[in-house]
This record gives C-alpha cells, sequence and structure tokens, in this order.
C-alpha cells in the first residue's frame, strides 16, 4: 500500500483545487461578480486568492511529491502529503472566512512542502552520485 | 497504442494552454493593453480569464488524467481525454466570443474530467485493497 | 547520471516558483499591497505578473520535458531545460526591473520549450508508428 500514498494525496490535492474553484463559483453567484471579473466584493477576492494560491501552492508540491517518491521516499513523501493537504485545507477553510487567519494553514502546508523538497534533493542527489 | 493516448492527450492539452496564452498576447495588442495590466477591455479580460480557466482545468485533468492511465485505465482515459479537449476548446472559443456562452464547452470538459477521476478513484482503490 | 536530468530541472523549476512566489510576497510589504489585493503599484504588478507567467510557462514546459523524457530524449530535454531555466530566470530578474525589458529571457524560454515539444512530438510519433 505503501507505493500508493502518493497517488493518493495526489487525487485527494485534486479534489481540494476542485473544492476551491467551486467556492469561487459560488461566490460569483453569492455576490454578484458575473464573468470575466475577478473583484467587486471582498468576500470574493478572497475565494479568489484561495484558489489561485491553492493552485500556486500545488504546482510547487506536486513535482517534489513525485520526485521525493520516485527516488525513494514514496512513504515518507506521502505522509508529508497527508501534512501539507491538512494545511491546505486549515488556510482556505480560514482564509474564506477571514484574510488575517490564513497564516497558520499555510505555514504547515509550507512546512509538508519543504519537507517533500528535502526528500526529492536527498534523492536525487544520492542517485546522481551513484552514478 | 492504446497506452499512447495519454501521452497524446497531454501534448495537445500543452498546446491548448498554449493556445489560450497566444490569444491574450493577441488581444494586448489589439487593445491596447499593455503588461502589466490585466484589465482594461471585455474582449482582452475574456481572453484572460479564458487561458487562466484552461490553466486550472489543466491542472485538474492531467494528474486524474495520468493516475487512472497508471492504474489500469490508459485507453479509457484517453477516450474521456480526447473529450475533454473537445470540450474546453469548445468553451474556449466560445468564451472569447461572448460571455455567457461558455457553458456548453465547459460542461462536457467538467464531465470528462469527472470520468477520469472516477477512474483514477476506482483504479487506486483496487490497487490499494488488493495490498 | 543522464536519466536524472529531467529530475534536476524538475526541482530547479519548483525553485524558482518558489523565488517568484517570495519575490510577491517581499513587494506585498514592500508597498504595502495587503492580500487578497493584486494591484496598487506598478512594482508589485510586475512581481505579480512574473509569478503568474513563470506558473504559466512551467505548466507548458514540465510536460512537455517529461514526455520527451519518457519517449527516448531524457539528456537532450534535459540540456533544454537547463536552456529554459536560463531564460526564465533572465526573464524573471529583468521584467521585476522594467517590464520593456522582459523580452530575451522570455524568447530563450519560448525557444527551449519548443525544443521540448518537438522532442516529444516526435518520440511519440515514432512509438505510435511503431505500434
Amino acid at each position: 500500500m505503501t507505493q500508493h500514498l502518493p497517488a493518493l494525496v495526489t487525487l485527494l490535492a485534486v479534489l481540494l483545487m476542485f473544492g476551491t474553484a467551486f467556492a469561487v463559483g459560488r461566490a460569483r453567484g453569492r455576490y454578484g461578480i458575473h464573468a470575466p471579473a475577478t473583484s467587486g466584493h471582498p468576500a470574493f477576492e478572497r475565494a479568489f486568492r484561495v484558489q489561485m494560491n491553492t493552485l500556486e501552492a500545488a504546482l510547487l508540491f506536486l513535482p517534489t511529491l513525485w520526485l521525493a517518491a520516485a527516488y525513494g521516499f514514496a512513504f515518507w513523501a506521502g505522509i508529508a502529503g497527508l501534512a501539507w493537504l491538512a494545511g491546505r485545507i486549515w488556510y482556505a477553510l480560514a482564509y474564506l472566512r477571514e484574510a488575517s487567519r490564513r497564516g497558520a494553514g499555510f505555514a504547515l502546508g509550507m512546512l509538508a512542502w519543504v519537507a517533500t523538497l528535502l526528500m526529492a534533493v536527498l534523492g536525487l542527489g544520492q542517485a546522481m552520485l551513484a552514478g
């Protein structure tokens, strides 16, 4: 089962991205912000920033998750991935309520990303030194 | 040839993303919207939203496409991928003309994404239960 | 070592994306642009556009890099990837100073992307013809 953990984390990350897109669509309806506008109400703008920041974070995270997994850390990268998901869900829910509350979840996501980054660097470094 | 279908779909998805970026560049020139501005004319703003939404959709789609392919559904995920491409091209062309016409292509892309998502969930679920 | 080059390029591309996000955060502080706002000072807007354009470029580049690597061009795709990194770092540093200077680095990144795209097309085409 170990080797499936990064796949499970990826699937949940995709659902998280979808959830943040869904929150933007709902905010469009609720506050009457018609596409292509991306501003006009603070709550809509928060939802939009949550979505954008989640996409940005996933673009940093998914490659390091899979590099770490490919270079010998599938299990630990998967565990870091679960922490990343927890941090990013916390960030999204807190930011949707109030911009100032987004720090803690963001920091947890960041720490988990750094963990996968270090695993990728370590695994790739070892593989390159080994030829 | 079956196992190459997700690769072909990925290549075409990249070209679609490039096409939507190209449309933004052309709209910058045509309507005199100088970078870093991202607003100033409705047609430019539609082109910009088409690009952003295409990137968002690709970030949801490419991971589920490859998870489905990796867990036993390369052919059917590839077929769903062709439908996704059709929906997203339709969406882009319609939205560039008029924001209100973007629904049908968006819905087709969404359905095709859900198909790859279900394949990924099913394939991963079976693999995890099998150990 | 050849087969690790695309992995190394991917890791460096992730660090580049992180660097451009970091520059946005620093510009938020320096120019007092509080989230969720994404405008308000030209230097902040340039940093924001650099980040967005880097994400867009990485979304075009990483799939073609890995398709080229998977279909027999790991070494040359890795070399093109180093050129892509050079172009995108040049682009970012130049654009952060002045919007009009972003052309040359952008062009180098684009050329390197086209190189990986052609390798992916060639490799996939050969594989599909071979059955």
